[in-house]
C-alpha cells in the first residue's frame, strides 16, 4: 500500500470541482464529485435525532444503490428547515443531475454550516453549470476547499495498492473543525475508489474504517445534525470483484482505514483553535466499551483540555476525569502515564521533577495512557486542546 | 420563611473562622465551623471513583453520627496522595479536635484545590491555635472566604422560619467555580441549623435539597474528587423534634432547599469566567430522567455555551444538542423557546426578526425552554456561558 497524492480524483475516472456560489461571500462553498460510470455506494449518517434535510434525502438516494455524484455546500446546514428544506435538498440533487445528464436519485446532496437558516438555492442553481463545466481529474483540491467551514486547512488523502494483481486506488476528502464527536461529527468525509466491490463489502469496509477513525475523535463532544460519510466505487480498476469473504476484502479494509485515519487525524489537528494533538489510551479495562467510555470522558473534559492548552501537566484532572466516567476500577490499581512518564501509581503521585513534566506538556503531540488495572481491554480516543481561540471562533459563527 | 444574613453562624450556637495558613500565599485558605454542643450530621460526597483522602475520612466520621466541627482548606485537594494523604486528613481532624477539646471523630475534614499535590500539614498544624481562638458568632464571612479557590465572590445564605412555634434558622456557605457538574461538583456546601431533627430526617432533607440545587447545576461537566456537602444540626432552637413524618419536616425541607438553591445559583453565576446565567428547561419528555438528560446535554454543550458568551442567539446548536442527547422525540414535534420567543416549530425555524433575538441573547439571565412534545415530564438545569476567560483560568491552575 502506498500513500499518494490526489484525494478523491486519485482513483480512475473520478472528476471533481469546487467553486464559490455566494453563500459564503468570496469563499469557495460548492463542491462536486462525479464518476462517468455508475458507482456502488455506501453511506454513514449522523445519529442525532435532529437530522438535516440533505441527510434525509441522501439516505433515501443511497438506498437505491446506484450513485454517480456528490454535491455539497458549505455555509448553510439546511437543518431545522422543515419540508421546504427537504424540497431544496432535492432541488440541489436534481439541478446537478440535469447538468450532468444523470438522474436525481444518482446524486447525494450534503450541506454544512449554520443550523436554522434557509438555503439560498437560487445561488446554487445559477452556479451549477459553472460547477459542472469545471470538473477535472485534478479537481480534488478545489473540491476539498469548498467544503471547509472553520477548517483552516483542506483535508485530502489517497492510497494505492494491488489487489489480485490489479492496481486499486482509494481517495478521500474531509471537513471537520467544530461539533466533532463520535458517531460522526459536523463532518464530511467523501471517499472514492475504482475498486470493483460488492455493496455489502463496501458498507462493511466503510463502517469498519469509520469506527477506527472518525468515531474515535472528539473536538468538543458536540454531535452535528449533518454528518455524512460517503464512498463511491466505480469498478474501473477491473479487479476481481471484492466480496466480504475473499482475501482482497481485508486489504481493501486496511487501505480504507488508512485513508480514513489520516483524514481523522487531520480533523483533530485542525480542531477549532487546536494547538496540540492528544491521544488518550485506556487499557486494563474490563470491556472495550468501558475503555472507550473512560478515554472519551478524559478526552472531552474541558479542564483536561484547558490544561493541555496551557502546557500544564495537570494530570490530577485526568484522574478526576477517568473517575467520573462511570466505569469500574480501584484507585489503588490505577496507573497514569503522561507522555511516557508514570505520574500515578498505587493511588498516589509518583515523584517526578516538575520541569520534566512541564517540558513534556509543551509538546505538539501528547499521549496519555491510563491503566485501570482490572481487565485486558483497551480503547483509544484522539482529541485536541481547548483554547481561547475555540471560544472566540464559536462565540460568533 | 425569611431570608436573613449570617451564613453558617446565623443559627444559634455556631461559630466560625477563616484565616490564611500559607498554602495559598497571602490568601485565606483554612476554614472552621464549630458548635459548642454535639450535632446530628448528614453528608453527601462525590460519586467520582477517585476520591480525595478527606472524603474517605469524613465519610467514616459522619457514620458515627455525632459531629461538632468542620475544618476545610483550599489550595490543595489532598487527592491522589495515597495512605500518606489519609493520615494527613486524619491529622487535620485530630489537631483541630485537640484545639477545641473534642474528639477527632467529631470533626469533618475537607480539602479543595489542585489534585496530586501533597498537603502541607505542618502549615495547618501551626495555624490551628489561631484558627480556634478567632472563632466567632460573626465568623461566617471569613469562613466562606477561606474555602474559595477560583471563586470571585464568597457565597453565604441563611433563612429563618417558625416550626411548631419555635424560631428555627438554617445557614450555609459554599464554594464552586470549576469542575462543576451534577452529583456534586468541586464544590463544598456546609450547612448549619439549630433545628432539633432526627438523623433520618436530616439526611432525607439534605438529599432532597441537593437534588433540587447542586445536582442540577453544571459549569463544565467535570466532576471533582473532593465534593462534600455537610449539614450540622445542634438542636438549640428547642423545637419539637422534626421527624420524617411530622409537618415540620416539609417546612424544614423547603427552607433548606431555599438556602441550597440560593447557593447553587451563586455558584453558577460565579462559574469560572461566566458572564451569563442560563436556565435550560426541557418539558414534554416521556420521563423526568430523559428530560434532565436532554437539558444537561444542551447545558453542557461547548458550542451552545460559546454562543451564549458571544451573545449569539444560535438556537440551532440547542436543537443539535437536544438531538444528540439520546432521548426520544420527533423533530416535527420539537419546540424551542429562546428567552420567551419561539424559534422552532414543526421542525422548522419560526420567522423572527434577527435583532429581537440578538437583543434577547445579550441578557444576563436567559431561559431556554425545549418542548419535546412526546410526554408530560420535565427537568431543569442551570449553567453559565463558556468564555475565553474560563480557558485562560484553567490553562494555568
Amino acid at each position: 500500500m502506498k500513500v499518494i497524492k490526489g484525494g478523491v480524483t486519485a482513483p480512475k475516472g473520478f472528476k471533481a470541482n469546487g467553486i464559490g456560489c455566494g453563500i459564503r461571500a468570496g469563499k469557495p462553498d460548492l463542491a462536486l464529485i462525479y464518476s462517468p460510470v455508475t458507482c456502488r455506494a455506501a453511506g454513514l449518517f449522523t445519529v442525532n435525532r435532529v437530522q438535516a434535510a440533505p441527510v434525509v434525502v441522501s439516505r433515501r438516494h443511497i438506498r437505491g444503490g446506484r450513485i454517480r455524484a456528490i454535491v455539497a455546500n458549505s455555509g448553510c446546514a439546511n437543518c431545522c428547515t422543515g419540508k421546504e428544506g427537504e424540497r431544496k435538498a432535492l432541488t440541489m440533487a436534481s439541478v446537478v443531475a440535469r447538468g450532468l445528464g444523470i438522474k436525481a436519485e444518482e446524486v447525494l446532496p450534503a450541506s454544512t454550516g449554520r443550523i436554522g437558516t434557509r438555503l439560498e438555492i437560487e445561488k446554487i442553481r445559477r452556479a451549477i453549470p459553472r460547477l459542472v463545466s469545471g470538473l477535472s481529474a485534478e479537481g480534488s483540491g478545489k473540491c476539498s476547499r469548498a467544503i471547509m467551514t472553520t477548517d483552516t486547512v483542506s483535508k485530502e488523502a489517497a492510497v494505492r495498492l494491488r489487489i489480485g494483481g490489479k492496481q486499486v486506488t482509494i481517495g478521500g476528502i474531509a471537513k471537520g473543525a467544530g461539533m466533532i464527536s463520535p458517531h460522526l461529527a459536523t463532518m464530511f468525509a467523501f471517499f472514492t475508489t475504482d475498486a470493483d466491490i460488492t455493496p455489502v463489502a463496501l458498507k462493511a469496509a466503510l463502517k469498519g474504517a469509520a469506527d477506527l477513525s472518525f468515531n474515535r475523535i472528539t473536538v468538543d463532544g458536540d454531535m452535528s445534525t449533518n454528518d455524512s460519510v460517503f464512498i463511491l466505487a466505480n469498478a474501473l480498476a477491473g479487479n476481481r470483484r471484492i466480496g466480504k469473504n475473499n482475501t482482497g476484502f481485508k486489504q481493501f479494509c486496511r487501505a480504507l482505514e488508512t485513508v480514513a485515519s489520516v483524514l481523522a487525524g487531520m480533523i483533530v489537528r485542525d480542531g477549532e483553535g487546536a494547538s496540540r494533538f492528544i491521544e488518550v489510551e485506556v487499557k486494563g479495562a474490563r470491556t472495550v466499551k468501558e475503555a472507550e467510555r473512560a478515554a472519551r470522558k478524559v478526552a472531552e473534559s474541558n479542564l483536561v483540555k484547558c490544561a493541555f492548552f496551557g502546557g500544564d501537566p495537570n494530570w490530577g484532572r485526568i484522574a478526576a476525569g477517568v473517575g467520573a466516567a462511570g466505569v469500574n476500577f480501584h484507585t489503588r490499581g490505577l496507573k497514569i502515564y503522561f507522555a511516557g512518564k508514570q505520574v500515578l501509581k498505587g493511588g498516589a503521585a509518583v515523584k517526578t521533577k516538575k520541569d520534566v513534566l512541564l517540558r513534556l506538556a509543551k509538546r505538539g503531540t501528547i499521549k496519555i495512557v491510563i491503566d485501570l488495572g482490572c481487565g485486558r481491554s483497551s480503547g483509544t480516543i484522539w482529541t485536541c486542546d481547548l483554547s481561547t481561540e475555540y471560544v472566540r471562533i464559536n462565540a460568533k459563527y
